[in-house]
């Protein structure tokens, strides 16, 4: 069951979609928040579910909050942006299906056609400049965004895309779109924030939307960043241990 | 699925809610069935759900119950409160949801519009007098209930709140509710009754509330209670382990 | 979802509905199978559901079948009696409710208003003459069964009734049935057949039928029995087995 | 919830339906996937779902495509041959039933009322020429299929047929189909394709569908195939394992 609050219902025009939920190394997330700040992006719609978290997230003020995914739009010059993003992914193995097909039927009707999903891809050891390798929905993309710094190598190294940033594509293919997952190498069983796969990732993107994004505080910001991110890991880390060993899953203190 | 037993339609005068279920500690529910006690609330509804345990309880008569959910009421001076208390929680993810939405429209359609949950909270070692911390809805409330003794201090210590007593101020916010999860420190790990932070819960409740509770019997009826909830922690402790060992779950002795 | 053959629509007076599914030592099941062959049951529905396993028996003349569960009518002579069997219960927790609606539904139609669910109760050491202990929808009911030898011992030793024998009373109750739960002592973890704890299920049983059934060849054919049941055990075990280590559960050799 | 992508509606002469998906020594899907080739048989229909895993396949040319079962045929002299493959069965286990439903409904709308289901059955050690094991819905049908080699030990040896291949039949002697699955012995706990196994199984296939089947490349290509699947399968291996220790399941490298 999807809930939407729909804030407003803009206009725009031959919107692209970019995708960043959480993830390896949350490299599509950062990356997809650090968008939003930057552009300065407005907030449109909000996705609540039963297939999310059956628990609320206590912020830092002491008020609570939902899992939720949220999806902004940012006015460009030639084309205009939609950036989803979230706390949390779907619980439930048909909760993903259905939270896609939710997500696509909404920037369908905002006119979007192509989207751009981001995330990380685990390696080890980790490149000093880590790449951004790229997976399509049609093999004829590749020659048109090979230019910007793609690597695609995912027919060897990527078995699968699991989650979002995968069904994007491969539901939205069925349903008309086309589209491109870009992972940022970070490191195998990565559990914390990598800001430097994020910045790679950022870089190819910003490229692809023909837009430019002060890259400086990316990396300054990083670590309280990581802060955040490895408290809400540690809270689930521990949800996964308990659930585990079978323990009461009420409380977490 | 849910199935609810009205016993009676009660007319309230904005009444406020107050949920008690099984948690760390039971803190919740035992202030709850302690409140319904000493205010002689009435039983107003039952709800039964596909999300509850497949089983049967066995009472101390012989006789069998299904596991459920109570609603009940009491006519207050200024302002009347109904409780909700129970056996359990849902046994699946999406459950919490269906019955927490249940729960707010039963609740609504009585004129409620404010509620109060109520848990355990795990710390250790534990203080000799348990602090009760507060989590709300919207951050102006926490000028309105600090001088009730509440420490605000979740947004530093509680990553999340799972279950109905986080549910229904997360999804209340989204149907126009506000509200304070009220969490009794407890043992980390607690297993059994915690009647001393539920008694500390009840008396920033009953102040919450304008209502006198007496609490002179919460601490001696504290062994029976101990007794009961016990029994029904090693039955479900033995589900669990031998869900885990993939055991037949049918019978317990 | 249920997918019910009807045989026939049997016209029966006043029917007492008679369960016994698998269960720890299969009492219920081989006392219900046992009484179907000594009444000469006749069988006039069958349930299948996607909350049973999603695979095929295969039987000894090599023709595969669903898993399902079966409905028996006997003629009495003052009150008909309807059986319930079958090959397993439901998979998934909610799934125990849709059938157990189903079951109750059918026979409600029929005319019935009286269930008697059958199984075991694991203890350790297992006594020479295994007991039966009751447990009722109404402490009235253990007046009058009192006399049938029935030990009304549940609140003190049986903590709650796992699956359709337990439901079919608690979600009975709910819909105006009244009954009972007879639990034959068994070895704790019995993975095996126990005729002797199945034998006295339906000494009991048949007084309170008002019926009499041969037991002298229960014993004699307890071996024949416990061979097809443990040869599906085992397969069970295996399932459960592969499960847990996560391989590949597509064929049992 | 299932997902057609219908591509054509041929119309066939009392269609023979041949299923061969992927498990134990992928035995099956190997086979059925032989027979598309060397048949030449034309694709008709695509099925997707959200009971298959949520995930995209990276192919060898860096493009992506959801799980999905795929539907052939195959214009005979006699009768036509309505082929079933894919990548994966079912995740959930009452999408079995949903799967196999849609997947008789749209058969029998071609006119198919008999089918032969592909798999492999675990022994140890394996003999030097693996028989083909079969079980079938009627047990007049093993007079009438013994004369192509195939032997009628399931009963004895067969416990129960897990996923699609035992559903087909399953499900469809209720929807009123007869047919037979063909299991060729393979080693137990075999993770990897067994051609040799296959083979036999379509030995005995061409025989009854009266085709000719050119077998030579089987073998030869048997390596090709083997990397591709085992390539599946470790990344299957590697997703239970980490659902296991209940990890991050969102990238896999």
């Amino acid at each position: 069951m999807l809930t939407w609050n729909i804030i407003s219902k803009p206009r725009l025009k031959r919107p692209i979609v970019v995708e960043g939920l959480p993830g390896i190394g949350n490299v599509g997330k950062v990356a997809a928040e650090y968008l939003i700040e930057k552009l300065k992006a407005k907030k449109f719609a909000e996705l609540y579910s039963d297939h999310y978290p059956y628990h609320v997230f206590v912020n830092d003020d002491d008020t609570v909050d939902l899992p939720k995914n949220e999806f902004y739009y940012h006015k460009g010059r030639k084309r205009d942006v939609i950036i989803i993003t979230g706390d949390i992914q779907s619980m439930t193995p048909h909760g993903h299906y259905e939270i896609v097909e939710g997500m696509l039927s909404l920037v369908r009707k905002l006119g979007a056609r192509t989207v751009f999903t981001l995330g990380g891809f685990g390696v080890n050891p980790l490149p000093k400049v880590p790449k951004v390798v790229g997976a399509v929905t049609d093999a004829k993309l590749k020659k048109k965004y090979r230019k910007y710094g793609i690597k695609f190598e995912s027919g060897e190294r990527v078995g699968i895309i699991i989650g979002a940033s995968g069904l994007l594509l491969g539901v939205g293919k069925l349903r008309g779109m086309k589209g491109m997952c870009l992972m940022g190498e970070t490191l195998n069983r990565q559990m914390f924030t990598d800001t430097k796969s994020a910045k790679q990732v950022l870089i190819v993107l910003s490229k692809l939307l023909g837009i430019s994004v002060d890259m400086k505080s990316l990396e300054e910001r990083s670590k309280e960043m990581e802060k955040a991110i490895r408290k809400a890991q540690e809270i689930e880390a521990k949800l996964l241990e308990k659930a585990r060993k079978g323990e009461d899953l009420r409380y977490i203190g």
